[in-house]
């Protein structure tokens, strides 16, 4: 779930994924390029950060404490309870995951609560079976590894789908907050039909176009994949006695944190008839803070996430809020009358509204920019200078710099057994060719009917946002290039997405023993539950609350309202913009590639305290209240390290992941109490002084 | 501080205080008679249970510890900055005081925060004085004896000064709910040169009446007195090496939670903009019970009295409001119109708060006068027995069962010590005597002149409450019965309380070597300042607080309108009553003894689980709203114990005393905020789905 650790934004992520996915060593420095952004999303992850002092995989045999156990057959490695299993916790992450898109767009890594709960329901399934004396297979690391695959791919389209971004910004609801671009061509409103027809298509694209790659990246590149590192050790450790004793630990405190997020939520909810009521309006800094969004608003999940999220993201993102809802947006605002009209609404793109969006914009494009030429680069660079040294690339393990030796070692004892069990199992080229040849025929077909634009899309490009301002400026706007721009960024992004999933997976699979094979029928599965599953939940949050993408609602999906400006950007131009704001853009843009730049020349030890430009822009849109959450998750999580550190880092990802999934989850209830039309009782109101007296005064006439 | 320890109920603890004065075995079992109420409500003490397993001072000798520390005069133990410190507390405590007095009048021991913050402050200003090398004379445990001495007398006065009792009772805004007696001789508004006046000759009469029975108690008799007998191992402990690391320990867990509690009283004040506001009005539990008073109301206070109070209370109290509030009152608000008139406003005791009132009386009076009997008999019975055996009394230390021997054993080195000081310093009888005579014959002359009605009293009855009936019947309706019932019961309660302080102190001295002379002047400049600085603060909070004992307001002052209506009880009779009610009366008067027969029946086994009567009519008039916070005071405490028992029984007293204290503290700045006119800005308000919905409409307009 590599790409959901590195999205505060969403398209940089992208990018993100094809430099882990050609991860080679810059040259001059043994320092490894996962060393950056990327890096700095995952370095919280507990697998990570708990085998690093182990000294990786070289050292310490962990094939050796497995020897004993036999692997079973492929076949058996993929069992009927492990796709019912799948099936209840992809429905289960994809809640969640549609939540946090149509909130903030922010979603950290949910790999360790996935794979947490995976293990448990298997674990209490066969030893309740064991018991009674049914059970015919015992629960092997391989079946755990399909499952964790199979749920990742399946809550995966959750996030690729778009249904926070591109696919939610070609509705109306979305368009009539611009000027721009409001003609019926220029709108397509979320069906189910389309949506999961749209996403067979383009995920099963991905899968079938790396699987010939897969030897050569995994055993000949050795690349490290460190999701798919840090998934097989989580998976390992459960399989050994301490580490199942442990995760029963850890699975204890994810289920206390679990129901008291989703009681909370629960609490929450009675508080909430009407607009403007409930815990997440409440104006903890005053009336005046609230207007410029910065309120604590009560929400187990973001402190969840902040506490998953390292230090640097959730100070970003509080520099961010204050920089421009402190500072930046009232002296604007001032500005009022000249800048631009008094009197547009405050949603309008041609008021202050736009100066916030395309600001945003403009910073998360010059940041996606610096990141893209460098992984561009550096893999030039890296490709370059293996095939002039003509020598085996041996990566470091993630977390661990220490380059056993600059020649070529001798095979280990773990990777000998891993190349010949990842080896057996080979999943037939011709098949995968086959199957490759005979989707894109399908969407060849197909794809132009869902809208008549899509008719001159075109796969060379390969990054969704580049797919955005190229395609969209190539079907212009009389062709409803918006639209276009929109749907070829999704294409890329899920094709990208699953592509870099099923990578990920071969690692994780070579790491526990698990067959190629199952891991592909796996992620398979996986993809076609989640591209069904998927679009049901977002169809569910779409019928029941009816402001879905609306500014400063509950679910303003603020994504897709940037996604949507993107491809007007790339279709129209920049000429509709208010005044100045233009001027502004080209500030940001260059302010997040010259914070990237000092980033990189600084040494680790003073760039770690340099805000990312990505994190800062998320909250110009959306404001600080999410980001008081996070920061205060980041504060509990200081203060818990400070105590006692080993527990902290041993159990704070399943704290973080209850409070996640109990809130995500309680979205299910709420959702489908918003469909039956049962409101909340009581309404928890915050009035100033002034409109109190009156209140009271009309209350008691 | 006894007499706070016992004081869900005001008046039996006057009667709990005579019953600890002649403290005697009860001869048939060797159980001693402090295992009723009086030890529940004590059993929580921390000081007691941490030392019972100690065995008892016969087992280990204090004084050998103590044996090199030379103890200083009688005059070296009164300095001047013990009387500092103890005005500063003295202050600090009547606020928390009278805060517990005017919202509930359920107040619980402040002995370990009052010992643990004077031990602090001097020890701070000793420390640092030394560090300077200015220091004359070190901190000894006689001086710290001094000022907890000083201090309890001092916010002892808050209590037994009957601000939220007898003498609120007095007032127009308490006498204006009822019908009967508001014509303006049965009122006395409060005012500040009356109330000193008034608390000055009343609080010294009970001082040296005690003085002649030191002696006698203390050495030849033995009492206990566990309130004193705690306070003095809490001093002792201090003064040891390694129980001064714990109270610094404890202080800083107290400094903790006294800011914490201060901040989040702050907090709280900025949502509190008018009535109905903030959230002492939040409706946890729905608008459903919020109308019937059940809700969790955010005390800091509350929690933390639960968390000192034992469970048995806390179940108590919750049993009383749900048979109050959730059955009895829904019922005969059902028969409404029938019972009494259906527009009868809901404030007036001719309606259901009638039934709320006077039965919470009988209630209260039924478990009053069982104990009043039981002491009594007690008392009576082991007299007898020990004048017909004519052996020495032996009797068991607080929590120490384990009586040694049957005969009388020899001195041990402790009490040999002890009462070689205890009988240093004498205070000659004659000047007891003439200070007794000056103050009775200045009373005599004064009393008369603030009601004209006070010319009959009598000082042969014992117990306030009995004074309420006697003394009002005596005087009658036509001579202003009501205000000299309330006036005797005052009288009452301030010489038995501050007498019985002074023994606890001859108590505390003599087992820390402080001379009684010392702690009788300690005492006497305590008891002055209190009959200064309680009135003041009470002053205050009437000047502050407009809505003062005005039911379901922040300060509604219960046992003001319950004392007030004893009183017009004892001068009316029962005449005006709703229909129905006296016979209810009856049934919870009968109902009370019953109880209490049954919890004496019953073993120590089961009747723990008995519901003590008096704590239940607490609620029947107040609501089950603090009973919430209490409930979950005593939640915490018990996770705490469960978690890690010896770390919750030396820290919960300190985080009760710290949420309590701060709590109280923030209500200065409050009332001066008040004072001063300044409104919070933002009103938190709660209104249904319907009242939301017109709301909304009449601000959108």
């Amino acid at each position: 779930m590599e790409r959901r650790r590195s999205s505060p934004d969403s398209p940089p992520e992208v990018e993100l994924e094809l430099q882990e996915k050609f991860e080679i060593p810059y040259p001059e420095k043994p320092q490894p390029i996962t060393r950056d952004i990327e890096d700095e999303f995952s370095r919280r992850d507990y697998y990570n950060n708990h085998h690093e002092h182990e000294g990786g995989e070289e050292i310490e045999s962990v094939e050796q404490i497995f020897e004993s156990r036999e692997v079973p057959p492929w076949q058996s490695q993929l069992t009927f309870r492990a796709f019912i299993v799948s099936f209840i916790l992809g429905v289960l992450f994809s809640f969640i995951v549609m939540k946090l898109n149509l909130t903030t767009g922010i979603i950290p890594s949910l790999n360790v609560s996935a794979g947490l709960l995976g293990f448990f329901f298997v674990k209490t399934w066969t030893k309740f079976l064991e018991r009674s004396g049914m059970l015919k297979q015992p629960f092997t690391r391989q079946e755990n590894t399909v499952i964790q695959t199979c749920v990742v791919a399946t809550s995966g389209i959750a996030f690729s789908g778009g249904f926070g971004s591109y696919l939610f910004g070609m509705s109306e609801a979305v368009a009539k907050q611009g000027t721009m671009a409001k003609s019926p061509k220029d709108i397509k409103d979320p069906e189910l039909g389309w949506m999961i027809g749209f996403l067979f298509v383009v995920s099963f694209l991905g899968l079938f176009s790396v699987v010939p790659l897969r030897k050569i990246m995994v055993i000949d590149f050795k690349l490290i994949y460190p999701s798919g590192t840090a998934t097989a050790h989580l998976i390992n450790s459960f399989h050994t006695p301490q580490g199942a004793k442990l995760a029963k630990k850890q699975v204890k405190a994810l289920g206390k944190f679990f129901s008291f997020s989703f009681l909370w939520g629960f609490f929450q909810w009675f508080f909430t008839s009407g607009e403007g009521c409930g815990f997440k309006e409440f104006p903890t800094f005053g009336l005046k803070a609230y207007e410029n969004r910065f309120y604590f608003d009560f929400s187990a999940t973001y402190v969840g996430v902040g506490m998953i999220c390292p230090y640097i993201i959730n100070v970003s993102l509080l520099v961010g809020a204050i920089l421009s809802w402190g500072i930046m947006w009232p002296l604007i605002d001032e500005r009022k009358g000249d800048w631009y009209p008094a009197d547009t609404p405050s949603s309008s793109l041609q008021g202050l509204q736009g100066y916030r969006v395309f600001i945003a914009i403009a910073m998360i494009l010059g940041d996606g920019l610096y990141n893209f030429l460098k992984v561009l680069h550096r893999t030039l660079f890296g490709l370059l200078h293996q095939l002039r040294k003509n020598e085996p690339v041996v990566l470091p393990v993630a977390g661990n710099n220490k380059n056993p030796s600059n020649g070529s070692p001798p095979l280990s004892y773990d990777d000998q057994r891993r190349t010949e069990l990842f080896l057996k199992d080979q999943i037939p080229t011709w098949a995968a060719v086959a199957a490759y040849v005979a989707i894109a025929a399908i969407s060849i077909v197909t794809l132009p009917h869902i809208s008549t634009n899509f008719d001159d899309w075109s796969l060379a490009s390969t990054y969704g946002k580049l797919a955005i301002f190229t395609i969209g400026a190539w079907a212009g706007a009389e062709h409803g290039g918006v639209l276009s721009g929109l749907a070829a960024c999704g294409v890329m992004m899920n094709i990208v997405a699953t592509a870099s999933d099923l990578m990920q997976d071969f690692k994780t699979g070579y790491m526990t023993l698990a067959s190629p094979r199952s891991m592909f029928i796996s992620q398979v599965i996986g993809t076609a539950m989640g591209c069904v599953i998927s679009p049901c939940v977002f169809w569910l949050f779409f019928k029941a609350f009816n402001d879905l993408g609306v500014p400063g609602s509950e679910y303003p999906a603020p994504f897709a309202l940037v996604y949507r400006n993107m491809s007007i950007l790339g279709v129209e131009g920049v000429s509709a913009l208010p005044k100045n704001c233009l001027m502004l853009c080209y500030a940001f843009f260059a302010g997040a590639i010259l914070i990237n730049v000092v980033r990189d020349v600084m040494g680790k030890k003073w760039s770690q305290y340099i805000p990312l430009p990505m994190a800062m822009a998320i909250p110009f849109y959306l404001g600080g209240y999410f980001t008081i959450d996070m920061c205060l998750g980041s504060l509990i999580l200081f203060i818990w390290q400070k105590i006692n550190k080993a527990k902290a880092d041993a159990f704070g990802p399943a704290v973080a992941s209850g409070l996640i999934c109990g809130d995500g989850i309680w979205t299910l209830p709420s959702s489908i109490l918003a469909l039956a039309g049962i409101q909340p009782p009581i309404c928890m109101k915050f009035l100033s002084k002034r409109q109190n007296v009156r209140v009271d005064k009309f209350l008691g006439s």
